[in-house]
């Protein structure tokens, strides 16, 4: 009945996400770019779009002996690579602690689900802030000494409402956002301010059941299985890029609450597993489409 | 490294499939009529559908020293039982062998599942005949002995080929009918013949990505998991009352052509446990819904 | 994006669990009492082990109407329908709020989950006491106003303690134990004060890798799948009665750690469901199995 | 309800599988041997063993326009590449059709599942043979057109007539053996034969219930979910490394024979996988744990 929880001791490394026309060659130059700089990779994917001819890598080294600092690496990284391919890339270090800003309404299930784990599974994220349309869940977010922002909406007050919140957000430089169950729709306004960085978990296996009782009508069609999905969001509602999905079997026994009570496990786990690919920088977005490199 | 399929040994038994509006006494009636009459009840299940006060029931019990002979069970459980509750039942009994028409149009991974099944599994079931709207499986039911038919399928001449579809299934002697991945859309009239006795095999999970080309569209949005749906077919395309689903993982990897090939194995495996659940008349339709007594 | 939790609202009732050897009449028999009685059958479920022989019934009805005063059920029941079949039964109602104890070491994840959910799924129960060897999660007890017991365990002290922990126990009139990844085996004789009523969480898929470091284990054995199981406690190691399993895939890219951290989701919701069928009193034991009438 | 498989149009392609110990600037090598030579890669994966320092990669690139002819590659790549870093490598092409053998006893599930699917999915094989110590299966084989083989094995026979089936799989040029429930124990003299070239289907979730009958053993235990296992067979039994794995879920309404049905279905996905994997030359083996580039 022993077991310890064990880290990877990780020193610094760089992690480099790239998409490109496809084109011979881009493996070897990129990889021969870390090797004569003397990095060492830790991991590398690639993936290869056949219908579009579109190439994506995910490639992590250690900047232990690497001999462009990290803060020229980007710069370099352009010039002698990716203006050769048109590549689009984006660089991120191991040790960057993104801030992040959950969005609940009144359900606290994944709200406690984050908080959690944000302790005990040691994220390399801080929550300074949660924001709400309803006072219900401060009790939680000072259980976790977390300050927690009421902002009620109505349609009259939405635009006007969500300018304050994006005030909130800059002034704590937050860099994305967990929509943890938050039941209000945000507009296209919002959403531009933070383009894939706003992920969002909806209670069904979509593309089906989207908008609003998804319990409800999973129960009226009689499916015997039901599912949560974790997507970006973008400015339709529930057709941004799916991160993850999973799903749980339900049978005529189950109720409208029990299918409620079974797919809150779900939301949970899916949305904490999409949160750790986001934060591991193992995400990539093209077409509506998302390449998870797990 | 060994096993051997064994059987349970079942002597005939007596099964009573039931709905009626819920109230006191339901199971305490129908047990106390098989308990007085000296039948062993061998499975019992129940089920109460609380928003709509519907009450469901599936009872089997071995016909050995049963008081009444199987022919006057109905009438006797009619006059005492069901007349006082306002009861829909149907009774089976378990060494029926239903007759079952397979149709099939060009992908041979369900038909072969099926006939293999048909004869490793030793279904109580027999396969008198396939019903095709093109000639390439031909060779796959000769390999099992089986008839095949071919019914070409044009917009002009839909009717008719149903009409002459419908003669040979009647002469056939026919219970219900499998569609194995049969492409053609069946008309209202047709499935009017074989109510909740027409069982289809979509490749999707419903109802996400109805009709045509799921795979693609599956594809197209993204998701991470793909399903299978079996239903019993009704006048409204894809939308009958769902028997079973199953679902796999699909990533970024997945070319369409591999959403196919993983597709097929949950097609197979979601089709013949729907068909085992009707074969063992543990489905019971109720607004568009099942109660599968698994 | 909308739902709201929602409660079956529930009226009093009473719950029945039997076991005997098989006979006929064992439903009519129950169902009768029940009828006789002005009850109302809210859900029945009969399982008949047909290898041994014996028969296993759960039943629940409401008390409303009930002819019976509660307290007088159970000498009835056994007057008028225990006594001549040789029944086991147990006699619960749905309004008892039995109070639980839970033992930690140092992992916080299952003790966080089970603390928020016993307040947003308003779990029937009550938990007025964590025990420990350890100090360290301390906090989170204080987090949830939870008093926290810390009794340091040596071989040397270890049944001086357990005598301490169940007079503590005894005192809050603990009616069942959580273990929430306790890395402490319990004697025989602390067992034996507790049949049936100590939940452990077990981090991987019993009977494969009992005992310690079972992921260390699964990464060396090269598993495709992890597993948590749930299990009743008995005086054999990690071989007692299973109440709930569930699995994750996991690849050769899985580290000891990320099997860890994909485990650690798992256990938490395999505890919490085996955690909720013993509430509802859905768990009947017999022979080392359980029955879960799901 | 319309769907046609498609097929990836594949020119032909090299595929190379690597491992070594660890070591700056490997990707970098193989890519740019594949690069400068004017070859286009398909496909790339790499994987290092933290543990152990070990490097795993598996490329594949197309060879229309390639520098080196086929015949030459493996050649030119031991002399600039693999000899600098002390490389194991294999070098496969798209187009090899490999021939297999397949050993069974009496159970036909998995044996009809290979010989539909190895139509119906086309694989890249030929199967020339069955083998079986019982004639059973033969109407099988015959089904399909293809020779069948019997082998009565007695303890004292089982030398000798390995040595026959030795002698008539050298003779048939097999690359590769399938135990599709082939229900003796292979000596090591044959396994030697064919290292990491025998794929046994194992009826149960490794290393839970190795050996015989674990379909009855799993019913002992009371586990809620059973499994199949796809692994190499190696001189240990049921120790080999493991291709594959999944699961299905049981409850106590389940007797050993429902095990078994439902266990066949999961035999059959299983075993299809790993020889798909097996077959794409997705797998390597190092330290008894297979790499599957899936």
């Amino acid at each position: 009945m022993s077991d310890t929880r064990e880290e990877k001791s990780e020193s610094r490394s760089a992690i480099l996400l790239i998409h490109c026309p496809d084109k011979k060659g881009l493996v070897a130059s990129v990889t021969e770019f870390i090797y004569k700089n003397n990095g060492n990779i830790i991991s590398l994917d690639e993936h290869v779009d056949a219908r579009k001819q579109v190439f994506f890598m995910r490639v992590e080294w250690e900047l232990m002996d690497f001999a462009i600092p990290a803060e020229k690496i980007g710069e370099e990284f352009q010039a002698s690579i990716a203006d050769t391919f048109g590549m689009d890339w984006r660089l991120h270090f191991s040790d960057e602690t993104p801030r992040v800003a959950i969005f609940v309404s009144k359900l606290p299930h994944c709200l406690y689900d984050i908080l959690s784990r944000s302790q005990y599974e040691k994220w390399n994220a801080e929550v300074p802030l949660i924001i709400s349309n309803h006072p219900d869940l401060e009790p939680v977010a000072e259980r976790f000494g977390i300050d927690y922002h009421v902002f009620p909406v109505t349609k009259a007050n939405k635009q006007e409402q969500e300018e304050k919140q994006l005030a909130l957000l800059k002034e704590h430089d937050i860099d994305f956002i967990v929509l943890a169950r938050y039941m209000q729709v945000l507009t296209d306004e919002f959403v531009a301010n933070y383009p894939n960085r706003i992920i969002n978990i909806h209670h069904s296996f979509l593309p089906a059941f989207p908008g609003a009782k998804p319990y409800h009508s999973a129960y009226e069609r009689g499916v015997k299985i039901i599912g949560a999905t974790c997507h970006y969001v973008t400015a339709d509602l529930d057709a941004g890029p799916i991160i993850e999905q999973d799903v749980v079997r339900v049978s005529h026994q189950d109720a409208v609450e029990d299918m409620v009570r079974k797919g809150q496990d779900l939301e949970k786990v899916v949305l904490s597993r999409a949160v750790w690919y986001h934060l591991k920088r193992k995400v990539l977005v093209y077409d509506n489409r998302t390449i998870v490199f797990t």
